[in-house]
Formats: structure tokens, sequence, C-alpha cells
């Protein structure tokens, strides 16, 4: 897990603000909920391996002393594990949202649209872009089970990665009963569909033996494994964009989706045009709780995703009585401060921001009250003003002024006060000029207007 | 540990954006850590109290399975504590802060002003505005002993708070010399100072007599804890604010301070102009890491503080080579929160706020497309907009648009798509008027603004 650094937190910033704008301008709401959740809120939400990468919080005080561990003489591994914790922290935020829209169905909107963008934390091994501690920015609309919703969520986050600068990205979109559909044909058990389904998302990351090694592993049968890699080996990213589903293409591809699944499909491509949605049949996503399309956004220079989301109608019926229609998506935002980083997509504000606008300098003991209230003044002209806190030679808070990048210096000597001015250096140009005290602050602003 | 819905996340990020925007105005800069710290960092700096109640993270996998619980056949229990768990939520900002510092000194500005505004964690007893996951603001100046860094914190967090609109709120101000000078006085031995002013920190919770009960408990004479309340009694709340602080009145009551420190405390109102600050010797704070000023903030309706803080020159050098001094101030944002509430203090568009502009209508399933076209264009207007997800009757969309208080509804029917028009429904005054397409966007921007 990272610390961010000014230089690092300015550039995250710019990114969430404008995911939130544009989520904000579709309709989307804000919400948060703590990083801690009842263990058994997250256990059994995400597959197995979802499981062990959960980070459990040691109980406290009397409830720890009362644990197994301490009372009993046996030691169950699992048991103990059980024992030792109760709470977690956060693994997502789509599985947090389930349980708020249980628990707070009256107080919501029939159409529940909200935006919520906080970190998460996964028990995984780093890699480039994977860190343990990450935040997602997730999107979901809960309520309704119309295209439209899936269109609306692919159109949101596009909109996000052309404002960011992206213009290679492709939304990979998928259906699960295609998949399952696919399954079924190759002849995998339907009690594996689970598994096969973990096994195939793997396939960018492990390739098609390690895919094929894995599935022998799980227990599907050589000949069913074969047929499905044959099958995905063929479909993998071949199937063209466009704003209609080239219905002949899919269907000799894969022939066996029926025709329900690919009206959803057209009515996705249809509501979100100018999104460069691409049809993949091998996306398979490794949560879960999903049910009816999945999505994924691919750049051509990371191997992981920049997001991915999709359909979970059955995961809200786990927290609360009613079933209720639900999906969304999550841009990583690390992922996405990676790629451009590498890039260089900052504008040079981001880039090459400072910590204020002017430095006030001291220039000895008695006059540091006056140099605080100028830079007061230069605030209320709505300019970010430091104050060098030590009456040290002016050479050396010039020197520091210029270590820290800041473009303006002022000095208020015993000159300058007697005659009630106030001299401004540009560092950038070297140019001093002495100006009224009270035109300062229009000065400046001009130039760092 | 609480959700926050929408209306709640809108209020939360209205105090959050004021207090960046004055933070930033004095030239501080944005610092982000992990939640999650090494248990060991955290351990001990906190007061004996403190240890107990940061949350713990169990150990993963091999090294969960490796600790002594499982390897070796005794049972202590502070071992065992140990053994199970190497990472921790973090339990304020200043620690993780004062490692950073450590291990980047060569990267970080001589001066390092930093804002940070993120969650920590206390396994604490939840009360009115204390909860076990909360918000802290808080703004440090690394590098400098000048009291200039006091006086720009006191400032700084004095604007946000007029800023928020509280006009009574008391900056109180004390310095960890008076104390030891008094504690010394009432004949406190030097090893149980640490002690003792953890219980006259809770004078306001638990009274004189609470505080004489636990100082008794701790082993202080009664003789000095009696003289300590004496003085205590006296002083407390009692020195009146000003621009310069009246040495007269504040010898005569604590003749015992060193003159050293009352010029120190002298140019923190000197420097501070403006600031409701009140001297109060009586002033403790619970943390154990600090060595200079401290700082509190209050409003007579709150029983706990606004915020709080001080100096830490020691703190640095714990984690690294070098002593580096160092200065902060907290402000607690549920406490903020909740007192604003109460108060009714938030501005109208942030209490009453909506989650769009415009909300537009799906006149039938063939014509959903232009629906959606008609919201990316007002989109690009700078109007939110969201698009009801399905093609129910029209009465009942525009019920459900009452429900979310948007105030303007599209509709797009067959008519208005034949003449290239859009009807505008103002929910307020219930008018319907239809208008050229291309004119939406203005007319609703018009009235928006």
């Amino acid at each position: 897990m990272r610390d961010f650094l000014p230089a690092d937190v300015r550039k995250r910033n710019y990114v969430i603000g404008i995911i939130k704008e544009v989520y904000e301008s579709y309709g989307f709401e804000p919400l948060e909920t703590p990083a801690v959740e009842n263990l058994e809120t997250l256990m059994g939400k995400y597959g197995e391996e979802g499981n062990q990468l959960i980070f459990r919080i040691l109980k406290r005080g009397e409830k720890l002393v009362q644990s197994a561990i301490f009372s009993s003489p046996e030691r169950d591994e699992s048991r103990t594990l059980n024992e030792l914790s109760d709470l977690a922290l956060r693994y997502d935020l789509t599985v947090p949202l389930a349980r708020v829209v249980a628990n707070n169905k009256n107080e919501l909107p029939k159409f529940f649209k909200r935006y919520q963008i906080q970190p998460v934390w996964r028990a995984d091994r780093p890699a480039r872009g994977r860190f343990r501690e990450f935040y997602q920015c997730d999107v979901d609309s809960i309520g309704s089970s119309s295209m439209v919703v899936e269109a609306e969520l692919i159109s949101a986050v596009s909109e996000i990665l052309k404002r960011l600068g992206f213009n290679d990205f492709v939304v990979r979109l998928n259906h699960r009963e295609v998949l399952a559909d696919i399954l079924d044909t190759a002849g995998v058990p339907e009690e594996l569909h689970g598994d096969t389904l973990v096994a195939i998302d793997k396939l960018d990351k492990i390739g098609t033996e390690g895919v094929a090694t894995e599935l022998a592993q799980r227990g599907v049968p050589e000949t069913a494994s074969k047929m499905l890699l044959d099958i995905f080996e063929e479909t993998h990213r071949i199937i063209g964009e466009g704003k209609e589903v080239n219905r002949t293409i899919v269907s000799n591809l894969i022939n066996i989706v029926s025709n329900e699944v690919l009206t959803k499909i057209g009515e996705i491509l249809k509501f979100a045009p100018g999104c460069p949605i691409e049809l993949d049949p091998s996306l398979a996503r490794g949560l879960s709780y999903y049910t009816g399309a999945i999505m994924e956004i691919n750049v051509p220079d990371l191997a992981g995703s920049l997001g991915g989301g999709g359909r979970y109608d059955g995961l809200i019926g786990m927290f609360g009585k009613e079933q209720i229609p639900a999906c969304g998506f999550s841009l990583g935002l690390e992922r996405i401060l990676v790629v451009m980083d590498e890039r260089g997509m900052f504008p040079p504000e981001i880039a090459e921001s400072t910590p204020a606008d002017v430095m006030v300098t001291l220039w000895n003991e008695e006059t540091i009250s006056e140099s605080i209230k100028l830079a007061s003044e230069l605030r209320s002209a709505g300019i970010r003003v430091t104050v060098y806190p030590e009456a040290d030679k002016l050479g050396k808070q010039i020197k520091y002024a210029d270590s820290i990048k800041v473009p303006f210096v002022c000095v208020l000597g015993e000159n300058e006060l007697a005659e009630n001015k106030v001299t401004i250096k540009n560092m950038g140009s070297g140019e001093q000029n002495t100006v009224e005290r009270d035109e300062t602050g229009k000065m400046i602003a001009e130039y760092t207007a």
C-alpha cells in the first residue's frame, strides 16, 4: 500500500474530478459506505478465491478473549478464523451497495442511480497497476431491467475516458447467457460453470495452455475443455464494433445463442451510440454475482482492464426479501493513472502544479505581522499564498521559493512598508517590480489567471 | 460505522470543499496515506488507552498458520495478539505523516505544509458526533519551530469555521510547558505527568470529582491532586481573549510559567490576529506526542471539540535519524457536521439538492434512442440529465420525476419528434412549453443557473 505525495494526489484528484462530473451529468448520486463491513456480508460473494483475499479485522477486547482460541482446547483452523474475526475491509463497492439498497429500500428512489469513489482492499499479490489498496470508481443503476441501463453506464464510462484523453479503448461486451450456452454446448457440466468462467477469465493473463491446465484441475472433461478453447480462440476479440450488432456474424460464430439474448445485446449497442463496443463471447469476469450483460474496458498497452462491470439481478436479494434488478460499472483509478502517467496524458496545470501562487517573505522579526497581513490581503484576492516561516536572510528565502517552484515572491521590506508598497519578484523571468500595496493582489491575479 | 446516502455525502463534500479551498489558499499541499499501517508504526504513539483502541488486521494465509497460536502449546494473550496481527487501521493522520516525512525527507520541501482529509478508525464507544470510522481534516507544517506556524494553523482553521458560518467558536490555547510547570508546582512526580494530563484532559467530560478519582487511581498524591484541581478550577476558561496576551493576568494566575513560554504564546496571539483565541492552562489533550503549544476548538453546544492540535517536535524522529520540528491541527468532520445539521447551517443549494436538473421521459420503445440523444444534447449544454429507463405510461414517469424532485421534465413524443421540438414541463409551477429542440438546453440552463 502506498503513500501519495502532493503531485500524486493532484493527478488523482484531477481524474476523480472528471469522473464525478460525468457521473453527475448523467444523474448519478454520490454514496459512501464504511471501509469496514461485517465479515458475513462479504463472505461468499466473490467466489472461493475472493474469500481468501479478504482482509479480516481481529476481534477486540472481551470478544477476542471469549473466542474459541482462548477457551477451547482444539485448534480447528477454519473455525478459528471465524472465531477471531467478525469484521473485514470492504473488497469492492458492489456488495456494500447491495446491502445499502436492501437496508434503505424505502428511503431510496425506485431507480437509484449512484456513484461511489472509495478505496477497497484485497490481500492480492501486487503487480503493475494492481495494489492491495486501490480506488474503485463505481457507477450503478438499481431497479430496472431495461437495457437503457447497460447502455447508459457504457456511455458514461466511455465519456469519462474520452474526456481524460483516451482514444484507443474498447468496451468488450458479453452476456452470461452467451457463456452458459457456449459451456453447455461444449459439454461442461452445469455445476462446473462457475469454476470454468473463473478460469476463462484468465485467458489474457495465463494464456490458452494455462487455462487448459486450470480447467483440467477443476475437473472439466478434456473434450469439453478442448472445444471451449477452440471456440474462444476463434471468437476472441474478432467480432467488430458497430452501431448495430451484426447478427449474421454473431450467429455464425455462436449459433447456439438465444434470440432473446441477441436482442438485448442489440439494444445495448443501439442505446449507446458512439461507444467503441466490441462483442467478445470469451469475456468472462471473475466475480460470481453477475447474471446478465458483462463488460470490460481495455487499452492496448495494459494487460489488465481499466474497468468492468455487469448486471447482477440476484445480489440485492441476498440482503433483503426482495429481488431488485441492478447493473453497474467500476473504473479502476490506479489502472487509469498508470496508463495516463506512462503516456503523459495530464494537462500541464496538473503535471506542473505548485503549492502556492506567491510566497511572502519575512523581512525581520519586527515585520512578521505585516507580512502575515499582506498574505491575508492577497488571499482575499483569491490568490494561494504561502508565508516563509522564519526571518532568514532574504537570499535564502528566495532560494527556497525557487525550490518549491512558486511563480512569485513578495518582499515587504522597511522601505516598502514606509511607502505602503510591495516588491514583486517574478521567479520565471527574474523581473522585479515595486507596486502599490493594494494593487499587489490584482497584479498577481492577472499573471496567474 | 455508517453509510452516507446522497444527501449526507453532499453535505460532507460541501464542508470538505471549503476546508480544501482554505488550506490550499494558505499553501498547504494534499497528501494521502494508506488506511492500513504496520502495527508497529502505530503502537506506543497514542498512550496506553490509544493502543487498546487500534483495529488490528488478522495475518493472512501462511503467515497466520505459522503464528504461535497454531504452533506453540502455551496461550500468552498479549503475545498471541502480536502473533496474530501485523497490520492495523490508521488511528490518526499525524503518525502516518511523521512516517512519510521520515521516509521521504529528500523529496519533500524543507518546510512541508500538507493537508490530509481521510478517515481514521478507533474501536471506541460511539457517542454524539463520535464514531468508530470518522474523517479527520488535518493540516500540518513540518520543518520550522517558528510560532508563525502555530499562528498560521489557527488562522486557517478559524477561517474555515467562519466560512462555514460558525461565529461562536473559541480556540483554546495552552502549552505543554505551562502544564509541566503547573504539575511540578503542585508536586506531581515527573513520571506521572503523562497520566495526569490524560486525566485532566477529561475535565469537561467527567467533571472535577471524576478527575480526582482517576488521579488517585493513577497514584497522584492527594495533596498534589487537590492543588491541581484548585488551579484548574480557578483558571479554567477565564482568561480572556485578545490580540496581545495580558501578561499580568496570566502571570498572576500561573506565576510559575517561564518567560520564554509566555513569549511564545504572545507571538501566537500576535501572528493570528482576528482569531478568537482563549488561553486555557487547563487544556491538556490526550495524545502523548505533543511537546509545545496545544490547541482545541470548542463551540457552546457540543461537549467535545470541533478539532485540536499542537506541536510535536519529537514524533518524526521516532521514524528516522533526524528530529524535525512539526505542528498540526485536525478538524473533526463529523463533529462539524453534527453541529451544522442541528443548527441548520447548510446553504439551500446543498440542503435541497436534486439528482439532476432534468429528467427526459421515454415516449415508447421505438423512440428510446431519440430520448437518449436528447439527453446527450442537454448534457453538452452543461445540464445534469437523468433518463427514465423504461417506456412506462407518461403519468407514471412524471410522478417519478416529482418524487425525486427534479425541477424539469422533457417530453419527446411523436408530435415533438415530427416537428423537431421538445415539451418542457416546469415541475415547480406545472407550466408546460413546447420549444425548438435545439433551444431546449439554453432554456433550461437559464432556469437552473
